[in-house]
């Protein structure tokens, strides 16, 4: 079906893998400034992390048959990255999803919407960032689309691009660029750790960024 | 007082009883996709759970007078259930009146508006469920009602309809239907279980649901 | 520069230790109703505190050169509380400014904006009063202010002026009152102990407040 | 089928003369302050009018074939009040819809929604009054109800009520209260003309209510 | 009575008539940058205009009285600049109201919150800026306070001050600057027209302002 | 420059001189339910209407030197269709620039943000599609980029694209596309025609779009 995309391009393991080591932050500005996610999308449980390639669903308002194919459609490892065109008082994904994605072994889940079971979705270790939680049911009409571009906020997100999710929130880094990304992001983190000794040692932000104070 | 009822039809005890071992999600599905409140009404603390009658409380904005006298027209196991004529924003309740409810044995409060003293009430082990948390205080001219009809969101709430809340949030059934109510929530928590077994046998939701998928 | 204040007047330490005792709605009751900011406003974990002179600091939107200069501009035991324009969506502080300003002994931050490395600024024990954890970077152009007045809600907040913040909120008291404010906030406390023994013993609280009630 | 009822009580034509001649306002104040929705529901055009009994309609999100439906069901001089399950952003009416209605000479629609086609509904002389308009189609499922209670806000609106649109919003007033409400709307008008009188002779609001001055 | 303040400090009468010709966007800028109101404060008709000092009312949530006082306390040109506590759903002026100010020549109205009877309003010509229309009483409680500062949004502003309004919004100019601010306008318009002038001869306002394009 | 694109492909002139026949609800549809941009992006002027390509412009929150840039970069007759990183609450365009962007015949301007000098906007006849209005200056650091692909709501859109508003709000339609969209948008306008006919006859529409009926 032309709606459904299975085949997309997956980032390297040992790309994934080092993503998954740095913060949000970190990666956000290692990227150039972009790809991070509305703030009102944060993880159901404060100690949730996430590091895979998005498979993108695009769902109906209030009807969630598209993230039971998805579950299907993703691969495991997957993250799957979803939009419900703006309606989101709907609890789009619950206890039995959470199990049929594990059983699956799906890293977990970004939506641009709501979600509910939450007590048995954190019980159960799977990481989900939503915009909240609420008890509303869904319909099963069906309609919408896997792994076609889909946008959230003012970030496109294209199938395959890496997500990654922390306290902070949740970053989207676009698959093509993401060896450039990593290296700044290991950079920038050498650099921090620099700063701090800097700051230990009494210099102020100021001298250390070398800006320009009113100060002194 | 023609604005205040004391007399109110209570459920039976024992539907109380199995009602509160059902999660809300189950409820509001098992009643028909209905009873849930506004997804930014949530428990100040996420282990609190509530399940009882719901002694229904109108308030005029800004001003809490009515909800003092709610803590004495409620009867021991009840459930305060609060609207503020849309002002949100002031705290409505708070660490005396906390002692208040729980010397009479009220069993918790739901409120669409902001309470105080978060710290106090959640140390009381008093559950609370409310918008928010906010420390402007309230005024004491008086004016509302007790045990008429509320609205809360698209929710109508008549005085004695069970009212369950847990970290999802809060669900209210109506008293005439619980009986039907809780054998249908029964009936859709062995369905699960089920349905849980069969995925971990390697069956998809589609597939277990019944439904056509696009994608086999 | 006439953007940057240094010199504020501060209140007296025996004052700020006996207001760090008090709760945030018993202050903003014993000031008269005043100074609660907005309930959006929250402490980044439910258990941080913070009492200290207000260092005010003016950030244009998606900027924050100027709170680098304020962790310079301010002494030890200080509270910087920051408004950015309206301009919410960007994390304007996060863990290398949160390592600066511990460095230098500055007690909190308060700021009607968001911030960002939750974890880590959770982590470090520095209290933080936020909007909400944002990703986005912030731009390095400069301008704003430091140590003039701003208004946060409907709060005028001065410099020096006293901030108080706990798992409610925080308020914020004029530093020429606070004398007062402080007995006030003690004599109400006795009374509220008062009343709790009064609760206990069975009277109702519009028999203690001596409110009219229309139930007996 | 039981989720649409046909039969429904309506007002007498004489009591919606009359009550087309009052404001919202003061019918909303003869009416002891109850039944104004939202201020976000507002006239499409500031000169649109509309006074009524309600045929409700409860419409799935993002769906409108129970709006063609009510189109059927509703009588000549009625009016659709419509609730969409929360979900604003799609036009769920437009100007085929427009035509349509006008042709069974219904008199016009209230949803707690979006509509599209803004201008030839204007054009066309139907009063809409709405949360706005959005260019977004809907889906054709079917589901809703139809002369079923709907609430919007905190209004609980039953089939049959007498709804009343101006420029300054929608009033709805309970069908079997509404002989009272009449009579006291006049008294209420007669006693509005004697005050302006009375401020054109120099008095000041204060002493015409009564109420005690801060100022002589 | 203390917290109603009679005697205020106001603009001079040539000033006033000055201000009157600048658009409120000129006059924000020449201020430097400050003052404007929040966007969600416009006026009730496109074509309504303000200029006049402030007289300053603090009202409780929902309660008018303050207002009906205010119409006494003020003087004939004098302009309501009124706060409702935050709570804006309500209609906190009306008609009768706009006569009584008519009748005491007060200039208008500037409120953030809701008004009603916008129709009657809009046709006695008494300019209105608020937040919206709403037909929702007041109680008449009684409480708040006259000529004491107040702030909007993140507008501070004293009784006196001078505030400007047209169909961009409202602005706040600080009394004690306003010789300078109403010099700084005059020459900004003359640049302005000059502007218009060097765009007519096919300058571009990169070139104009003298700022560095990429584009050539 | 990297982040300036001059070259952009923009449709035939004859294209959008049919795609400027079509309402935006129309075009909308004929897409296939795509394109629409969020409802509280609003024409200044209930009577303004563009269509035109877009030259996509992106800008730092409450800066405005690249919309200067971009009044160089555009062509006769295009559009500028403006992101300003979520910071809506300042004017990003105002009267000088209006004349300077008639001066090149640049034909409109949709901006997700607000604008000011909204009365010279309108009495110009320059179409402007805003969030709203806002007197707030903006700086001048400049940053940003034309001509990149950005996002409004859930719409992506590429320089080039034809962007269509109207009463309703604003569609964008994708480039390559628009030939069959066209055609599509003709025959839904036949169709159109057709049932109005059907139903100045008598018919229903339900009957007319063939759905079962639960009425008769």
């Amino acid at each position: 079906m032309s709606n459904i995309n299975i085949e997309i391009i997956r980032p390297k393991a040992d790309e994934l893998l080092l993503a998954a080591k740095f913060s949000t932050a970190t990666l956000h500005e290692a990227a150039g400034k972009i790809g991070a996610l509305p703030s009102s999308i944060k993880p159901l449980s404060a100690t949730m992390r996430i590091c895979g390639p998005a498979v993108t669903v695009h769902s109906p308002p209030g009807d969630n048959i598209m993230l039971h194919e998805a579950i299907i459609a993703a691969q495991p490892g997957d993250v799957l990255v979803v939009v419900v065109s703006g309606h989101y008082e709907a609890g789009y994904w619950g206890d039995i999803m959470t199990h049929a994605a594990k059983q699956r072994k799906i890293q977990g889940l970004i939506i641009n919407g709501c979600v509910r079971d939450s007590k048995e979705i954190i019980d159960s270790g799977f990481p989900v960032f939503s915009r909240g939680i609420c008890i509303k049911g869904t319909t099963k009409h069906g309609g919408g689309s896997i792994n076609h571009p889909i946008t959230i906020g003012e970030t496109f997100i294209s199938p395959g691009d890496i997500v990654v999710g922390d306290r902070d929130g949740v970053v989207v880094l676009p698959g093509l660029e993401i060896e450039n990304i990593l290296k700044t992001a290991k950079k920038r983190e050498s650099q921090e750790r620099l700063i701090i000794q800097q700051l230990t040692e009494g210099k102020t932000t100021m001298e250390i960024y070398g800006w320009k104070s009113h100060l002194y």
